[in-house]
């Protein structure tokens, strides 16, 4: 191996970005497969909106020029867009509490960076939980103290996380991770959890990540407010429908976000993705107006999985569903990875992950065929099960 | 200060991004300075390839979607063109030895993220040059050695870089970085340096940045195919006119490029980002036929700026020329200062950097405006140092 790259990375496998998306190139044929992977919207931006982005690009962005690196127009409409989804109608947030990433990802990263490297911090999470922090955490040598959560409710294990921050660790936990509500398993922070981040010492960094709070509708903007030690996670990439786009931002204490600002790079939103994302902010409403028919599929697609004997599954707050087999946990993996597979090759494409099933919540048509296909899958659950004992393709 | 902020992100400045690019907001009214400060291409696409540029991305981009994470059918584009130029018809650079970046900068973080992190290594870098390695090193906690650079012909301080690579620190020397041709000083690496970067032991990883490429038409990649501790850097942000989408690419070993796939984030380029740069690729006679007329005009310009005796005017193989006053270091940095300033109020934006000027060829129509307005300052010498005894503002 070469001898100028770190140990640790030669170990490290490389993350596979999954096969969802547009697949080969960005420009190839349309995909006919139903992508409810990854929890992306199932809507495309609409057409009169397409038509007014590539204009304004046409118009008004000149390719050869570098991005405005300050992000000031939009972080001034997204701070509008913060206090009022969180009904803050004075004294709310301000572009200074604010800083933008080429999506969330690159904000995970910027914390790390500003708060854990050299030695100085581990982070604590959940599992399970967004895959991200974990990864990115380990690219970077950033130590990852995971903690389980309910099997039922998927709440965190708190005395057990309290624990890992009592322990005196080298280094010591300086960032915890929440999602609000979880990824891959739905659920929203409870009121204990959201105490437990309360009482955490300031010396500790809490992120709670909303990339969902569209569908959820649960925010702890306001509180942030008053705690220096907490930021907020967003993303244009779920309901917004901008994931082409890559664009998330982070909300919290001024100075926090300035030290978020000296670790970022200074070009690192094209101009394109600064114009969609302030033209998704200015649509807003429109965009958003799909939501409530997500909600209400998403209790549909919910009632017609429960009926399954065969599956435990957990109530969600956003737009996707997590379900598990009735089966001890090997079994239960392996049931869903061959489910995952029979699925795709009939034209649904959903994400197995942790044990179980991510299913997106699509398109109405999208979550029938979902329903219909399952039905024909699991009609006959011994032949299902029957399917299981043969092997399961890797 | 937060507890959760390392102290080393504390005490670093925030970098400002300059002010030339496109200024408050992307959809901003176009600004009417000459911006020849941040050695951007003058031009911007040709309209036929805005319109066929907004036309792929409203009918082919999935704005809901994810990016292409495998970026594969750009690598492809991007492996034959760097083949081509460098004259390989066979057995050249292929895709998996290609790993691309939201614009250079990404590329370094990787860089030193996949070598240096944890303490486990520093980087060289002869100074004048760009200033991002060390800021971005900075970041990371990764400690910068600097050497320095022959007064007259900018060429590094080999002595002194030798000497810094037998030093034993710690941590050690783990990457050396050039530029090639330098910025902001213009000139290309010389057979020596060429040389010196030969002998360097397998253990560091030398970064051949050619951002200037296409200008320079000078290219390290032919012996680069013999060396797996030679990485080279290019950028579609200058001769390919796409500053305003951030797209930088790497050129080196297989593992080398695996080690950077793995610490990059999964969706680094958005969609539109990769179109973009594809569709750069496809055109690239077109839009490279511009460089012979940016070669002649910076010919212009350099024996323009040699007749004043004021100036120490450098040969470039780039888009850009650096020049300092022929005065003490501090009086040369001063005037450099006052002249930029002056020049700015008469609308012509250049880069006072490392006690110089560099200033970017732009437009015949830019370029005859910056020799007139620099007569305008200059045709009394001893009023412009008057007015430098003055006090130069900050």
């Amino acid at each position: 191996m070469l001898p100028f790259i770190r140990s640790a990375i030669r170990q490290l496998n490389a993350y596979k970005p999954h096969p969802g998306g547009t697949a080969g190139s960005p420009v190839s044929a349309p995909i006919l497969l139903d992508r409810i992977d990854s929890n992306e919207s199932p809507y495309d931006l609409p057409e009169e909106l397409k038509q007014k982005l590539v204009s304004l690009c046409h118009k008004h962005i000149e390719a050869n020029r570098y991005p405005d690196g300050s992000h000031l127009a939009l972080k001034e409409a997204i701070a509008q867009y913060v206090n009022e989804s969180a009904g803050l109608t004075e004294r709310g947030v301000t572009p200074e509490q604010i800083t933008l990433g080429n999506g969330s990802d690159e904000l995970i990263r910027s914390v790390l960076v500003a708060t854990c490297l050299q030695g100085e911090g581990s982070i604590l999470v959940a599992d399970p939980t967004f895959s991200m922090y974990a990864i990115i955490a380990e690219t970077l040598g950033v130590p990852v103290v995971k903690v389980g959560r309910s099997p039922d409710s998927f709440e965190m294990d708190l005395e057990a996380a309290t624990a890992a921050i009592q322990t005196p660790t080298h280094p010591p936990i300086r960032v915890v991770f929440v999602v609000h509500p979880n990824s891959p398993t739905g659920n929203a922070l409870t009121a204990a959890e959201v105490e437990w981040l309360r009482q955490l010492p300031e010396e500790i960094l809490v992120v709670i990540d909303e990339a969902y709070f569209e569908f959820s509708q649960q925010t702890l903007v306001p509180e942030l407010l008053q705690r220096s030690n907490w930021l907020i996670l967003r993303t244009f990439s779920k309901a917004f429908r901008l994931a082409a786009y890559r664009v998330g931002y982070a909300v919290g204490d001024e100075n926090a976000i300035a030290a978020l600002e000296k670790v970022r790079l200074p070009y690192n939103l094209p101009s394109v993705t600064q114009v969609a994302a302030q033209l998704a902010i200015a649509h807003r409403h429109q965009l958003l107006a799909t939501i409530p028919q997500t909600l209400s599929e998403r209790e549909h697609l919910y009632e017609a999985l429960s009926q399954y004997p065969a599956f435990q599954v957990s109530k969600s707050a956003a737009n996707f569903i997590f379900i598990r087999f009735n089966l001890p946990p090997d079994r239960a993996n392996q049931a869903a990875e061959v489910l995952c597979q029979q699925l795709r090759a009939k034209g649904t494409v959903i994400r197995h992950t942790c044990g179980g099933l991510r299913i997106t919540i699509g398109t109405p048509e999208e979550n029938q065929r979902t329903q219909e296909r399952l039905a024909g899958l699991l009609k006959d659950s011994d032949e299902f099960l029957a399917s299981l004992a043969c092997g399961a393709p890797h």
